[in-house]
């Protein structure tokens, strides 16, 4: 994964203990599976703008502040 | 897709040509093939937080600017 992946799935994390939300909690309010959260929490699974997004829907923030804070790392193929 | 990424596409390519950039440039710039590209815009193609980290580094923004004003829709499968 990527720099931005692995500060997204600590973002996530963060968020959602905030909200005082268990990934179970958070994982049926996104309607993604309690496994899908921990995966990406742990940077083991890429995240595609759909998940991003029915995250911030769950967590009731809007989509950008999942990210804000997160700084790009230029990476080559 | 979703309206996240449709909204993004759109300001994907807001972003571009606001830099004056071609696809081919950003392509380039971003590691990517100026197909993908294309596909992003026209909200035809997933996009994973990966190409999201490597569009914000090729037009010079921080990652949450790719999402800055776009709204969460919420969808249930």
């Amino acid at each position: 994964m990527s720099d931005l992946t692995k500060a997204f799935g600590d973002r996530l994390r963060e968020l959602r203990t905030k909200g005082g939300m268990s990934q179970e909690q958070l994982a049926d309010a996104a309607g993604l599976h309690r496994t899908h959260i921990s995966l990406i929490e742990r940077d083991q699974r890429s995240v595609r703008l759909e998940t991003l997004e029915r995250l911030a829907a769950a967590l009731r923030v809007q989509p950008h502040e999942l990210l804000v804070g997160i700084k790009a790392g230029m990476k080559r193929r």
